[in-house]
């Protein structure tokens, strides 16, 4: 099943447009191949930059992603906005294959259903409850204590779609505006006590699995600020948490990359926390830190290529996300410094407008040391205004 | 005269879309910038397939240019096949400056006049002559011994342009096929009994200079098959061929990125043999190779950032230039081995149509000791077919 060749008008279709689809293109450009992306805004996306073949509709449509799939060999994915039943319509109607493929995406797309199938599986989760109405609202926090966290069962990222709950006034009003009372899947997710949130990319595909480092996410309000790899805790919890993603790789039978986040808790166990079907923020560190980067891995995972080595370039790899700083037509200012430093890497990812919190850039910095590699780095990026 | 910030619609633009625009275009997205590419052909070159904004005319056609720069913040080189003199007019009509300058190019362009500028700086050149007629030819075989090279003055690489005449026969003939009788200015260079072909890449803006390490160029009927870096050379031989080419680089007042070819002769002399004023092919092990790659230190050096690192990232590099083996719609075929290999890096051009010799890939592998990374690089590359 391993692809041997590659013809020079093989096509990669990407269904978003943003900057994971973007570092990924310009892994597929490297082996030539032709990217294409169909995007839910018509202009102004960072993909539609870096190709001629862009394509703008809506992600409800079948039809529009239909015509869009037909023009390409294979289609990968770069959010989680598309339901796994349209992408299997899309897939069957246009008969172009779509990884990581709708069946394991069912999988992973709804939270409960997610959670359900990593216990299954064998592979620890926080604890979790489907909730009905304001009696389990209020069950589930005398089982697992106040505050917990609710979560809208679909679509949630980055905090949006969560909300923490401190008591039943708060739950009940979460829960109305998570949707709860509209339909709305919410799910209960108990506050675990955890020491680090971990991180662990798996590419996948007939040829074999890749699975990359442990790595450590640094957390503020729900959005990465950092990533330090490997994890700056014992080796032997970066293992099991690799071992974890493996298992569950073969759980949700995944071909692509996925991401997986975990908590290390302070009773020492690894709880798996989200999983996501696509390059992952937590791995962009990979791209100079890695042999064979999260995106180089995902292109070659989806094409049915060999998959590329995920060892580290060196001992120690810190990653900074670059968030906007102000509203307004983006521009990344004060670069200087973190230009003239040796080993450090700006990646900007080409959107028109910033605004505060955005993600719009990153700097990974390689050193041999991770406590320095990491203070450097945020040394050298502390003036960044985007 | 740093630039200390990247607005989002910065745009480079490129005149010529090949390899070299592209290998480049992959470092600008990096930063978020913008390309635009101008190409003389209306489709399906290299870099076409990676922009929305692409522009066809002719390289003579100051006008078709001035229209294409107008719509830049910056110009740029990939080739050396628009004179100095129309790039001045499309920067003055346009208002957009081109890097490297037009001025720094009228000074080697002409091959006469680029041996002249690099010898008025001390710097040791092949000898060579300027041919007149059919005296000349006779007398420069006379004075360093048959064969020698007749050399078109404009416009030669890859041989193209190039001549080895064994005896005064074959010199007027070949005088007459490179256009000597029709005006061309034509030059005789003697043939250097070397013991290996050398190359430095040489970045440099106004933050300052990076010159990359020695690498050695290996060359089979004049094409480059190989490079390895550093160069199996003695170390004074790689510091002095980087010191000339520094000093070539400030004799040509450059700014951007220029790739200088030496010889080192039987005697231990560095003679420069050739400079290009742009990424060379020498330069593309740099991308994995180094910190900071010439294609990276090339957008760098033209938008006034500070330059990255030339330093090498593992002690030995070997790249494999993948000419194609068939006439064809291109396919890259038996990639396996190559994909499979730790620390190997595939790079396709994304070429649309295959020939014998056409250079359609390359390959590069970082390695510990240089001879068996060569010799691995080409083991497993061996069956590769475009």
């Amino acid at each position: 099943m391993s692809r041997t060749s590659l013809p020079a008008t093989l096509k990669l279709g990407f269904l978003g447009a943003g900057q994971l689809a973007r570092m990924s293109a310009l892994e597929a450009f490297r082996f030539g191949i032709q990217v294409a992306v169909f995007s839910d805004r018509t202009e102004n996306e960072p993909v539609q930059f870096m190709t001629p073949y862009s394509t703008s509709g809506s992600f409800d449509s079948v039809d529009d992603m239909v015509e869009f799939a037909k023009g390409c060999d294979v289609i990968t994915l770069e959010n989680e906005f598309i339901s796994s039943d349209i992408l299997k319509e899309v897939r069957d109607k246009s008969g172009t294959p779509i990884y990581p493929s709708p069946e394991t995406f069912a999988l992973i797309e709804n939270k409960l259903i997610e959670k359900q199938t990593f216990e299954d599986a064998g592979i620890p989760v926080t604890p979790y409850s489907l909730i009905k109405d304001e009696l389990d609202l209020k069950d589930f926090g005398e089982e697992h204590g106040w505050p917990y966290l609710l979560k809208s069962s679909k679509g949630g990222y980055d905090g949006y779609g969560n909300e923490t709950v401190k008591n039943l006034e708060s739950a009940k009003e979460a829960f109305d505006n998570l949707g709860g009372n509209a339909g709305q899947d919410i799910i209960a997710e108990a506050f675990v006590d955890f020491t680090n949130e971990l991180a662990v990319q798996v590419a996948r595909n007939e040829t074999g699995i890749a699975v990359y480092p442990c790595c450590e996410t640094v957390q503020e309000d729900h959005i990465c600020v950092a990533v330090l790899s490997p994890a700056p805790v014992d080796s032997h919890f970066q293992e099991r948490a690799q071992e974890l993603a493996v298992k569950a790789m073969e759980a949700i039978d995944a071909k692509g990359i996925i991401a997986f986040e975990f908590f290390l808790t302070e009773d020492g166990e690894i709880l798996l926390n989200e999983s996501a079907p696509r390059p992952h923020n937590s791995g962009h560190y990979t791209i100079e830190g890695a042999v064979a980067s999260q995106f180089e891995n995902h292109v070659r995972a989806v094409l049915d290529l060999p998959l590329g080595s995920t060892k580290l370039n060196k001992p120690a790899v810190a990653m900074i996300n670059l968030l906007g700083t102000h509203k307004r037509p983006a521009e990344t200012d004060h670069i200087k410094e973190a230009l003239e430093t040796e080993n450090g890497h700006l990646h900007v990812y080409g959107k028109i407008d910033s605004k505060v919190g955005r993600k719009m850039a990153h700097y990974t910095l390689l050193g041999d040391n991770l406590e320095e590699t990491y203070k450097t780095a945020m040394h050298v990026t502390r003036n960044i205004e985007i």
